[in-house]
């Protein structure tokens, strides 16, 4: 009779119910970890049963009726704070969505997901966009049926990209991509009319152990705590977290080419560094989790290119960087490798894109998105649309599928609406160093100096102890006293850039 | 309706409720491997709570009236076959008992569990057994009660002894322990007669990443699957399984100590191989799993000291532990070696122990277990009861706790009726071996020559694919004709010893 029980006594058991599927879930985050770093070659198989069956038990647990019917009781509660207020209010919401998965449709999209997965490997080692295209499609059909499930206004598009960023839309980012059209384009015309940097002394042979020690030490400088974290090797960087008191990173390091690891590092320090500053209290609860992928990624950018490719931070970094590495980075200066870690061009990976042409391999894959799931663009020839859309937006001739349509994984994974979180994250991430700058003004002088604890004092501050208590947008108002504005960025690479 | 459904989709169930059971407990010891290895310091409390909540799922999991009602239907069903038949029967088994547990026991014995354990801390800590005392009384006092739960016949030790040896009992374990008595103790003066061995160049600098390399070579050589496994560094050496594809083992390298690296990874290499042997087939069912402790040790123990330990072994990988380490063992002989490495005295850590006395250090746990359970020994004082033991059958003075009562982990995580399945390895590991040789006539020259497959193939066809199928005796008889017999044991450490 949960009408028997005070409020704080039901509190209490959502809590503990919150808390024991988290418990699952960064058990399922430390079989992935595992997965990506020490797991024995042939013990994959059994691992992916093993990271399948908790899964589901957690699936069940977070549908479980109980559960249900205590956030309904609780939902509202005068008696509650604002922040547990906001958790009921949440969970609520990440129930009620949970719930409207029938159980055949989440079999169904793990099914197909699996499949789109190896259909996407082989069609790479094939370097062909048709061995890819008829899992494709039925993954796009899928994600159409789920936009009808979830529900949305205006556009069905909207029902994914509120997956990973609540409150993003069409029309918030069709004005946004324009922006980056109409602004960005022109830019980036007067970039390439300057002479290019000098950028060979990036790829000399940079010795691994040295590289990796740099890592670490500029992990640590940042204010990553490594007693609540490790930093390990695995093919693709990245950052995952089991509770604020363990936050790992990940890294790779190419002896041909410096810049790989060393922004990589920064990067995943910005993510670690906000996962490591949720407020522990609220472990499994939404107040406990990140806002959104796109505040996420804020504070990856944040670090990485507001901070980390700022000549402040290499004004202290480059010259232990030089005694580092003297007999690659002796006779280069300041200034020239400021140049060469800045340098814009546009190309054809998004990954190894710079600052600029960045937006416009998303706003490609954004607008290719919301087409497949309207019905605009469909998936035959996807490949030949992919080509024209590089060619329109980055004057480049896409060579071969794998370096084309077929260069990410995330259609694979089903991750419809995710790609446009990452540009989102670093406006963002512009917006508030901007702010950061404004109420911080000794802020360039300390990262000048090797000291970037003011910096995380404001992101400490400012961003991490509120988990999803704020929506980006809010998070965003509340900060910087203005919802997101394009500007922001325009301005910072305007200044940085021409 | 279980009825509706056939044998062969009731055993299907069957088989996916236990595997399910299975990817549960394999991910808990995914998380106590990187608890051991790579968790970083922080991360240790929520990393508890996150390990009892998966303990918590499984006992939930394998307690369910579903799974109870479908191995009440299943069981004695002539139409699975004997592995089948024989998988029904141990899981119930297996469920039965663990129903017996009222959820209130298993969650007092858990806190008194963590309590006992920090207890063990502090007052190893302080070098005083009275630290510990209160809460050793509370445990023997919870393992009563649980032999009470269990059931037992003849003595309560049988309760405990049972959920690691399977058959074993006290009137098996007396006879045995006196036959160490009456013959190891006059054997072991005979030993102390002789000249003792030069020990001193096992103590010289041995550098860490050269131990390494010997212990990863060893333990290719004795046919370990490194892409089923993989060894990390941890405080204690220990195995761990997740299935037989991914099966770990862990070391420790001390730079002043030659033995303790290197026969600790031959020890946990047998482990390891039983391990990886086990049928994959039967994931998640008893015949996928070890026979009992007794088995699993004397894989361990006949890898470490009756092939590990021998002049065969050595008179292959001594002249290569020479070239690696010419500065220390240069000038030593192989006979020299071979002697230091089995030096026998009487000591007061059971780790340490060399071969012949390890059975007194058993044989005073086991005898003071047994009377802690029966009540003729007393918790109080029990420093004293100790020292007296080592005085009588070790002719040591035990010069403090730390190094007497307090010196094991095992009484503060409850594990009674552990300690003996250690001897039984040892005895079981000689019968075997003693047997192998006589089936396999090129055994002991196939391993002088660095040839450890015979060997290998002996265990993979009379041990390891048979889980728990058999019992430990019955293993034992039907390899070698007969039931456990200590005088294999004897005859062995004679010829070798005297």
């Amino acid at each position: 009779m949960p009408g028997s029980k005070s409020t704080a006594e039901q509190y209490a058991d959502y809590k503990l119910k919150m808390q024991k599927i988290a418990d699952v879930r960064n058990a399922i985050a430390v079989l992935g970890w595992d997965q990506e770093t020490y797991l024995p070659e042939k013990g994959a198989g059994f691992r992916g049963q093993q990271i399948t069956t908790l899964s589901t038990i957690a699936h069940e647990l977070f549908t479980e009726e109980d559960l249900g019917a205590l956030l309904q009781d609780l939902h509202g509660n005068p008696a509650l704070d604002s922040v547990q207020q906001k958790n009921i209010a949440l969970s609520l919401e990440d129930y009620e969505k949970n719930k409207k998965y029938p159980a055949s449709l989440v079999a169904e999209i793990s099914e197909a997901t699996n499949q789109a997965y190896h259909a996407w490997i082989k069609a790479r080692k094939a370097n062909d966009y048709k061995v890819f295209e008829p899992a494709l499609t039925r993954m796009v059909e899928l994600k159409r049926k789920e936009t009808a499930i979830l529900g949305y206004t205006d556009h069905p598009y909207n029902a994914l990209v509120n997956e990973y960023e609540k409150g993003a839309n069409t029309t918030m980012l069709d004005t946004i991509f324009a922006e980056v059209k109409t602004a960005l384009s022109p830019l980036l015309d007067k970039i390439s009319q300057q002479s290019p940097a000098k950028r060979d002394f990036l790829h000399l042979h940079y010795d691994r152990n040295k590289q990796w020690q740099l890592g670490i030490d500029i992990l640590k400088e940042m204010g990553y705590d490594m007693k609540a974290g490790r930093q390990d090797i695995s093919e693709h960087p990245f950052t995952t977290s089991f509770n604020p008191l363990d936050v790992r990173v990940t890294t790779r390091i190419d002896e041909n080419d410096f810049s790989n690891m060393t922004w990589s590092c920064i990067h995943e320090g910005g993510h670690a560094l906000y996962e490591q500053g949720l407020p522990q209290e609220q472990y499994g609860l939404p107040c406990g989790e990140a806002a959104s992928l796109g505040i996420h990624e804020s504070q990856s950018r944040l670090w990485e290119n507001n901070a980390g490719r700022s000549l402040a931070f290499w004004k202290f970094q480059y010259p232990r960087l030089q005694r580092t590495f003297p007999e690659n980075l002796g006779n280069v200066s300041l200034q020239d490798f400021y140049k060469a870690i800045n340098h814009v061009q546009p190309s054809l990976i998004r990954t190894e894109a710079d600052e600029i042409t960045y937006h416009f391999h998303i706003m490609i894959r954004y607008e290719i998105e919301k087409g497949l799931i309207d019905g605009s663009i469909s998936t035959k020839d996807l490949n030949h649309t992919w080509n024209d859309y590089y060619r329109q937006y980055l004057h480049v001739d896409v060579p071969s599928d794998t370096q084309g349509v077929l260069q990410d994984i995330h259609w694979s994974h089903g991750s419809f609406g995710y790609f446009p979180t990452y540009s989102l994250g670093s406006f963002y991430a512009a917006q508030f160093f901007t702010t950061a700058q404004q109420q911080v003004p000794e802020l360039e002088e300390a990262i000048a100096s090797g000291n970037y604890q003011p910096l995380l004092d404001w992101l400490r501050n400012n961003i991490h102890p509120f988990g999803r208590y704020y929506t980006s947008n809010e998070l965003c108002e509340k900060i910087t006293g203005k919802p997101l504005q394009f500007s922001y960025f325009l301005d910072y690479a305007t200044k940085k850039f021409v």
